[in-house]
């Protein structure tokens, strides 16, 4: 009997962070272009996070307009933040337009537990078959059909409250569950990384956990050229907001002068010295 | 006959910002959620306005999703930029959840005046009793009925030229009315004060009016609090905003540097160091 | 035969940019209210970057409220970017108040090529007479029928390559038209000027050339004042821009700490230093 089947997660002893400098490289050169039907807070945070680490966003969400671009985006991002009928309808038209090109996508579930409308949304979008799943704890916990204890968007749940859920998650519905917070969780319901790292600032800058969902987007863009799976990409991205964030942190004033350091180390990324030294299986 | 009656407005000579440090030490205890039904230039912003002073923002404008959170939230902040159709609809759900729950909401009627749907919006939504209401000169002006001299959103009359309908606009609605300007005046139509402080760089950054709206709201959470009340309140907000202006001015090369410098002092501010001295009665 | 008529763009042996000077002096003097239907990832950076420059932004989309909006500005910017119906109508309202009024608008066709629907309302609009065409050169070889090669919003073709097709649109509609690039090239379909100056990390930042399009519309409205032609205020624009960006560059450790710097360097600006040397005639 499996880890899955029993429901007890295996974790890798070779870690898959050798990788992370391959997809990077991967990102440099090839410019991948990340889809992102995303909420009115997050859009140009995400666009410049984006732009800093290489990858080239064009934020779209019209149906009409999702439809045409997410077929020919490298990946697509879909953030339930700031929900309308209207969002809801490009979201849909964006995955349905994905699936049928082969686009790999992710579903960052901002917000869904206390709030009706997105929690309906998200649950309908989990069944299109999204690559990644990426959340806080509380978003996870709903996503999943427990009780989150969210008031929002705020996390009142840890990543450790929500790691039997994540992987029943995973497992369930055959993606990748990222779940953030001090210590980041990853699992695809067999296999389960923890990513250290990051700085406390980013819990005050708005948005950092839809930019982490951004880039990891550009970095399942990324895995289609080197052929690594979502577990690995999504890793790979949680390592190297993780670096940059502790590394800009430690220069920081406050979260208004950790910002623009925060998108400076995105662009001073190489492959070379990706910070693979970060993760550790869990 | 009180100074209400006959139009004339005592000042206080007990001056109420002995209570900025207790609302300060209250928000930055429960973090308190406030929630923004507010202007596409200022989402962001305001958000990492909020987050840097020790709030928790949520910016949800969908009617259905806005009436479910302002029934929760600590306070609700109403901002009338950019305004359509739909966005008056979650303004209006909103502002009647927040009544029907007990939670005190701010007006902030960005463009009133000649713009023609928002001036007809704000004028409704006074009627459903906000706890503050915080414009520049010609925007309350304008709202009160005066012909207010403004060309969109940008002032042309002083806060002076408005401090006879700021403070009948705060006994005819029973409201606390807050205008901003070089010196900020705040008035519950009986007692006023003066704020000084600030850096003229404020003027030169977009949204920073719509940020003093967010983070007095974020006050009147913590009011809740410490029992204190909305006049308390915005003046508290007004001194903090104007001390953290001043502060990142005198170091800002310029507006662009301005901001996150603003963001730092938001959020190295304690309650021990509160800004007491920039308020006068008056 | 004139150099319009056979296809043949003429240069200039004296320079326009003797004008930057006294068009930046008048746009100081009477702080233009520059009307900006754009998109949401451009309209904070779009603000502040009007602001920075002594400029009045107000951003204003609504079809009713943009009608209004327009009749009274200095001058209006329209920008394709995240297109909706409902978007495309506030465009449109805007663009017929503006000619109604007299006022001058540019056309920022973000996106234009690979996506139906901003292509076909640009092409509507463009029937409408804006007095300056801003994209890069897949936007504007996509506009002018001819294949861009675009993918989505970022620009494959060189300004080089659509410099035929810029003069022919210039040309055949009356306006003048600049593309974006390492070096830029604005036309009138009879003579041409290329900017140079700018800076590499210009295209790590999101929604910088749409903020080019806004403060090129901000010099649309102070040639209103001095006289100058729309050619001359595209081409201080330009030069003020790379100007900027090539001093704020210079100092920028990556995109994030260029943004700030940039915006400062607009705000620094001023007559008497005003770079006309980055501008050849060509």
């Amino acid at each position: 009997m499996s880890g899955a089947a029993n429901g007890k997660v295996t974790t890798m002893t070779a870690s898959p962070t050798s990788r992370t400098a391959v997809l990077l490289d991967a990102l440099h050169g090839e410019t991948p272009l990340v889809h992102c039907v995303t909420n009115l807070v997050a859009t140009t945070f995400s666009a410049n996070a984006l732009l800093a680490l290489g990858a080239s966003p064009a934020m779209v969400e019209d149906p009409e307009e999702a439809g045409e671009l997410a077929a020919v985006a490298g990946a697509l991002l879909i953030n339930t933040g700031t929900m309308s009928p209207a969002r809801a309808d490009g979201m849909h038209a964006a995955v349905v337009a994905a699936r049928g090109a082969g686009t790999p996508w992710l579903l960052d579930p901002v917000g869904v537990g206390p709030l009706t409308m997105r929690t309906r949304v998200a649950g309908h979008l989990l069944d299109l078959g999204p690559a990644v799943v990426r959340g806080n704890a509380s978003e996870i916990l709903a996503l999943a059909g427990h009780e989150g204890g969210g008031r929002g968007v705020d996390a009142t749940a840890t990543v450790e409250d929500a790691a039997d859920a994540a992987d029943e998650l995973a497992r369930r519905h055959g993606t990748v569950v990222a779940v953030s917070g001090a210590v980041d969780r990853i699992t695809d319901g067999t296999t389960a990384h923890r990513v250290a790292g990051g700085h406390p600032l980013m819990g005050r800058v708005t948005a950092m956990g839809c930019a982490l969902g951004a880039l990891t987007a550009a970095f399942l863009a990324a895995a289609r050229t080197t052929g690594d799976d979502a577990l690995t990409a999504a890793v790979a991205a949680h390592a190297v907001v993780g670096a940059c964030g502790a590394a800009a942190g430690a220069g920081a004033r406050g979260p208004g002068s950790f910002v623009p350091a925060w998108l400076d180390e995105l662009a001073a990324l190489d492959g070379a010295a990706a910070p693979d030294a970060l993760v550790d299986p869990a």
